[in-house]
């Protein structure tokens, strides 16, 4: 199968943002790709440098215009699309919200954000309701959503810092693991740190390939985004791009650059899952005995 | 704290391996390391090629001669010895064990392998029992050993594939992760297939540290060992070495060779781990509220 991540770089213009998305989307499946993905909240500039209420206007329900134009994409072009949305759950309950969209042109799932982060210049906390814990709470937890390229397992951004998140989707039968985000670079850091900060990033993901044996896919924007806050470290966010296609192995299949717009396109083969998780049977060998205590905070 | 991890090629000659092993330790010590660490099952060759009873033989009880070897080795030193031995428990029941031998040569602690792996050239499954679940139900389960060097959360080869083990480590308080380890390529694998195991292995550990902000201690073995065994894909195993040790951001302090003999030592800083964390605080915001699942074999 053929996939591509769509990386680029957004400004205050909503429209113009989406034009650019759909012009990568249209490269992408002219390419011939079959999955899609967009990097996470597409639709603006990455509005959590700041804590502003008037943010707010940004969100949208789901289903709503956002699900509608990806919807509308995804049937025209018969690809299998996922957004990234700022979702309005209701009046003053807000969720950073992963949204699949079929071939035919409706909503196979969502996911609502599981970890959020919170730290200067990434106020999300702020904005975003975490999603409730088990999927028949409200629609989240770490549930896979069903398509027609696979099973997908789609997790955002802060999420891909925990293991247990892609364990706990590979154990509910994910097919592929899947990241929209938004990370970038306080400019005022070392280059060293810098570099550490992205190989982590990096490694940490492919990892979560090794460990449950199967491909990863993460979108990341690009450009640098001014903070609305005067006293912001180096004014702002240098996203750092280097989306990125790997197969079960970690593997990496195709590497985008920083600051390069770009329809990344790559080939996975599902059934190399089949052969890996063979010679390297993980899952045959947990201790689920044994491993209680990770419901723990703490083990104090 | 300086440390060191000691890779190294083992012939069937027991008190040679031991000879060898002492001598890459007494210049570890020399160049200053507190924390020293020997591969997986180092006093012999890596027997678990076959299945075979009389390989029991290599078993002993803990304490025992090897653990009084290191001993008397760590206080003359005056460093942490981290050993692997065969561990005889009663008459028919082994474990893959690691020790933690004090500066005063007292044996601080052990770990019994929880995860053990079973996969042609590497028949454990016939030899190991996996360690207990919990630490007060007999001395293993995911629990730190405490040392003068510091907390240490020692794990063995297979572990290294567990996110969860590592995790439970760093709950419970472990301020370094140590993977002593057999791990090397069946020759009858393509180059690239060879490469993508090697990689896949250096990442997944790599991102425990990361995503527990914690560094990490590998050593490997290095050298071919023929396999008794007439059928064995390519004669035996060529052990691929690449020992390493990664700070709390995954970054690479020192990183062995394939095939070469070696104490490698690096510089690690404890208090890394307290910036590391402060930055990137994933333990604030795991969803302990959704991980019970984690103790499903599958969630079906």
């Amino acid at each position: 199968m053929r996939l591509a991540v769509i990386q680029q770089a957004n400004s205050a213009d909503i429209a113009a943002n989406q034009a650019r998305s759909e012009q990568l989307i249209r490269a992408a499946a002219a390419e011939g790709a079959e999955l899609i993905m967009l990097q996470e909240l597409h639709n603006s500039l990455y509005f959590c440098q700041s804590e502003d209420v008037a943010n707010f206007d940004l969100a949208e329900t789901i289903p709503g215009p956002s699900t509608y134009w990806l919807g509308q994409l995804a049937k025209e072009l018969n690809v299998v699309l996922v957004g990234s949305l700022f979702e309005k759950r209701t009046t003053g309950l807000y969720h950073n919200t992963a949204v699949v969209l079929e071939k035919d042109g409706t909503l196979a799932g969502c996911y609502r954000k599981m970890h959020i982060p919170d730290d200067p210049g990434f106020y999300e906390k702020f904005y975003f309701t975490p999603g409730d814990a088990q999927w028949n709470q409200g629609g989240s937890g770490f549930q896979p959503i069903n398509t027609s390229v696979g099973r997908l397992g789609l997790l955002v951004c802060w999420d891909q810092w925990y293991p247990e998140a892609a364990r706990l989707m590979a154990l509910a039968g994910a097919e592929i693991l899947l990241y929209p985000t938004a990370i970038g670079w306080d400019t005022t850091d070392t280059k060293a740190e810098q570099q550490r900060q992205l190989g982590a990033w990096i490694i940490a993901q492919r990892a979560h390939g090794v460990s449950n044996g199967l491909p990863v896919v993460v979108a990341n924007r690009v450009g640098f985004e001014p903070s609305p806050l005067a006293d912001a470290p180096g004014g702002g966010v240098d996203f750092w791009g280097h989306s990125f296609i790997c197969g079960p192995q970690g593997e990496m299949l195709a590497h985008a650059a920083h600051q390069e717009e770009t329809a990344l396109v790559a080939d996975i083969d599902l059934k190399r899952s089949e052969d890996v998780r063979r010679i390297w049977p993980y899952l045959r060998d947990r201790r689920v005995d044994a491993y209680g205590e990770l419901t723990k905070r703490f083990i104090d």
